[in-house]
This record gives C-alpha cells, sequence and structure tokens, in this order.
C-alpha cells in the first residue's frame, strides 16, 4: 500500500460523505498536517479528482470521477449483455429493475431500469445498498462466501425497523436462497419498497451480479409470475456470458 | 503536486483509454518499472478504483469511480436546479437535451435527457465531448477566457470533416456568441448530429455549465422557437442559481 494514494483515496473518501470539506476538516479528520492534506487535495484537484467550491475555500469530489465511471459501466461485460433483458424485464413486469454487483459490503447499482410508468422517479445507477438489506445483497452473499466474509467482518447496520441485523439468522436464509436462486427483501432498506433478486453467472459458473425488481411494498406482485419472469431473465443473461449452469455455483471465500 | 497521486491518476487515465491493461503494458507506457507500477495499482485496488479483469491478468477500471461519481453529480447545484427544466425544455422540443461543464480541453456532459420517442438511444452523462466541436464548448469557449487558454493550447482535433479546427476561425466567433447567449454546431462532432447551445451562469455573472439541445441534421428544425425555448430555459435554470444578469459575463483567465 502506497501511503499517499492511500490518503487520497481517502481524501475521496471523506467528501464522498460530508460532500464539501476545507483542508482543515480533512486535515482534522485524517490526523494528518494542513500541508500534508493541502499537497494530497491539490494533486487529486490537478487531475480533476476534486474540484474547489465555487467562491469558497472548502472542496468536493470532481467531474474527472463521472469521466472514467462512464468508461467503467462501459467496460462491464455484464452490464452491456443486461441492458435489453432488463429493459424487456421492466416492461414484463412494470417494476423497476437494477442490476448490482459486490463493493467492500455494499451492493452498487450498476444499471436501472425506471419503472415504466409516469410517476417522478430518480436514477439510481452509482447508488450503494448496505448487502445485508438488499435482496440483490442476499443472493450475492449466497453464492460467493468471500463476500459473506467481507460482510459479516462489521455489524449489520438497521436501515428500517424490518432489516435482518443478526448475522446467524440471515447466514440460515443463504443456503436456501442459492439453491433456489432467488431472494426476497421486504422494507428492509427503504420503508415503503420490497424486492426480488436472483443471481447472474459467467462461464465459469461464478456469481457476478444479482438482477432485481423493486416495486411498492403496498403493490406487492402475485409473486409466482414476476419471480418466474425475474429468474428467466437471469438465466438468460447468464448464458450470454457463457454460463452453462444456473444458478451459479456457491463460490469459496479466497484464503 | 505529489508523484505518487500523479502516476496513480495517469494509471486510471491509461485504463479509461485502453480500457484492459496488465501491468507490464503500464510500466512500459508510464515508463516506470513494473514493481513501481504494480505498487500504485495495488494500492488502488484496494479501494477499489481498479478491478481485476475476470479470469485475467489485467486491469481495468473500478467500481468505486461509480459510486464517487454518484455522489459528484448530487452536489452540482446546476444539475440539481435544472433537472425539471430540462425534462421541459425536451417534451417542448421534441429534441435531447445536454446539460455540460468545462472538462480540462472537453465538455463533460453532466446530464441528459433522452429524445421523447421511442428510439434506441444511449444515456450520455460522463461522455466527454472536445470543447471546440460542440455547441455547448463554444458557449463554455466564449463566456470564459481561462477556458479559452485550456483549450487553445493544444492543436484542435479533427472529429468529422466539418469540425473547426483553426483557433483563429473559431476565436472569431466566439464575440457573437458571449452576445447573444447562444451557439451552433452542424455534424462538428458526429455527423448526423447537429446542436444548439445557451449559456447557465450563477449569482455572481460567471458562466457554470452550457445546456444544449440536440437533434438529427437530417430534421433540423425551425430555428427561431427552439432557439427562444433553449434560451428561456438556460436563462430560467441561471435565475434559480442567483444569477441577474444573463448571458453571463466573460470571465478574465486567471494569472
Amino acid at each position: 500500500m502506497i501511503q499517499s494514494i492511500d490518503r487520497a483515496a481517502r481524501v475521496l473518501e471523506l467528501l464522498q460523505g460530508a460532500r464539501h470539506l476545507g483542508i482543515t476538516e480533512l486535515a482534522a479528520r485524517l490526523e494528518l498536517s494542513p500541508s500534508t492534506v493541502h499537497g494530497i487535495v491539490k494533486s487529486l484537484h490537478e487531475h480533476g479528482f476534486v474540484a474547489k467550491e465555487r467562491g469558497g475555500q472548502r472542496y468536493m469530489l470532481g467531474p474527472t470521477l463521472l469521466r472514467l465511471s462512464n468508461v467503467y459501466l462501459d467496460t462491464l461485460d455484464v452490464r452491456a449483455r443486461a441492458l435489453r433483458w432488463t429493459q424487456e424485464l421492466s416492461r414484463r413486469t412494470g417494476m423497476a429493475v437494477r442490476l448490482g454487483a459486490a463493493h467492500f459490503s455494499d451492493v452498487l447499482v450498476i444499471h436501472h431500469v425506471l419503472r415504466p410508468d409516469d410517476s417522478p422517479q430518480m436514477l439510481e445507477t452509482g447508488m450503494a445498498i448496505p448487502a445485508h438489506a438488499s435482496a440483490m445483497g442476499k443472493v450475492l452473499l449466497a453464492h460467493d462466501l468471500g463476500f459473506q466474509r467481507t460482510v459479516f467482518a462489521e455489524p449489520l447496520r438497521s436501515l428500517t425497523g424490518d432489516t435482518v441485523t443478526d448475522p446467524a439468522r440471515l447466514a440460515l436464509e443463504l443456503p436456501g436462497i442459492a439453491d433456489l436462486g432467488a431472494a426476497s427483501e421486504l422494507d428492509e432498506a427503504v420503508i415503503g419498497e420490497s424486492s426480488l433478486a436472483a443471481p447472474i453467472g459467467d462461464a465459469r459458473g461464478d456469481i457476478v451480479a444479482a438482477l432485481a425488481v423493486v416495486f411498492p411494498s403496498s403493490q406487492a406482485p402475485t409473486p409466482d409470475p414476476v419471480l418466474q419472469a425475474l429468474r428467466e431473465t437471469a438465466r438468460n443473461i447468464s448464458r450470454e456470458l457463457g454460463a452453462t449452469i444456473w444458478p451459479p455455483h456457491v463460490a469459496p471465500a479466497d484464503d
């Protein structure tokens, strides 16, 4: 680990949480001298990773991150293959569709199809959802023991009254989820919102992403046809990625 | 400039261009030893800025960039204020709408409203367009002499037969663009695609972004009503940002 790169990453992570921070605040949070932090911020600014607040002295995240993330999305084979399938799944079910991948102990939304109605909705690509509170997260946990180890290494945070925060209780559900190739979540991340998810695997039989349909909890669908459409779509995307088995196998943790 | 942060940024920029690179290729392009590059990549990987290709030895951009860019977009006041106005402009004109900001010598698309029809379209948020080939870029150049200096410091690249690559010719157009508060571009970045753009200013009278309507060159609109809707929308967004004058003033270059 190169110290100054680690510190630069931590500056970006702090700005991600706090939005706008001055050198003094950054220095205090990183327990570094203001002049050290100033050097880091200046280097990040030079490359557009941070920007200076207009007419202020505080810093915020910069445009280069957007430029790079756009290329990141373009390099994701699973996302490219899933585009038309997710569109079709949304049309068939009338629901919002998310594609998500493991990111530290979260699920990162790498693609989002808005619910096909005229309701006001925000694009959720780039949003991170704690894995234990997400149907996609449960699917990723069920098929990837390395991800389980990461997520269960820290206490599970409660997001709503319905979030499962007991790792033992969650762990009990996982083998069934892996067998079925589907998980559900009811009000566990956001009150009033629920979802069903299924795994997407690749040619090696590894899980690479999870696919979810998201719906208002008050309009919970007749589960069977929706679950069937979801699993079918996840299987089709997996097949395009070269998968010969589905659901994917349960991958051991690296040692 | 802290050397290792600079090198880390260059690794990310190389991966942005090439998508997948191994340590040896990165080392050759950076003219550094493989072991130095390995240390940089390892640090970036630790924070999710790069990811390792599945089943391979090459690296690509990583998910943390998407997470951070999502927060970057959320912190942009101009984008937040523009959301409903851009939607309305797209509805009124039947065209795609882009919001863009200066990023080195490019215009970075920070918001994109798809053309309101059923044609297949890609979301362009995060795309970078060379400023000199873009109507948004011309508007940003006209109102910001610092940006002019950056863009004109390098030769202007030809993207289509219609790209204006002579800085003197482009410079001649800019005062008129600043006076009018609008610029146009016909097939200059992409053959078959044209656009009109207008500036968005803030409370200090500085330009902060450009707003564009984008249309197929074969379906060039009757310019007047579209230009009027575009300028009106740019003025309304500027007003929400606290602007008391519009178009914004021409900002001098910092020295």
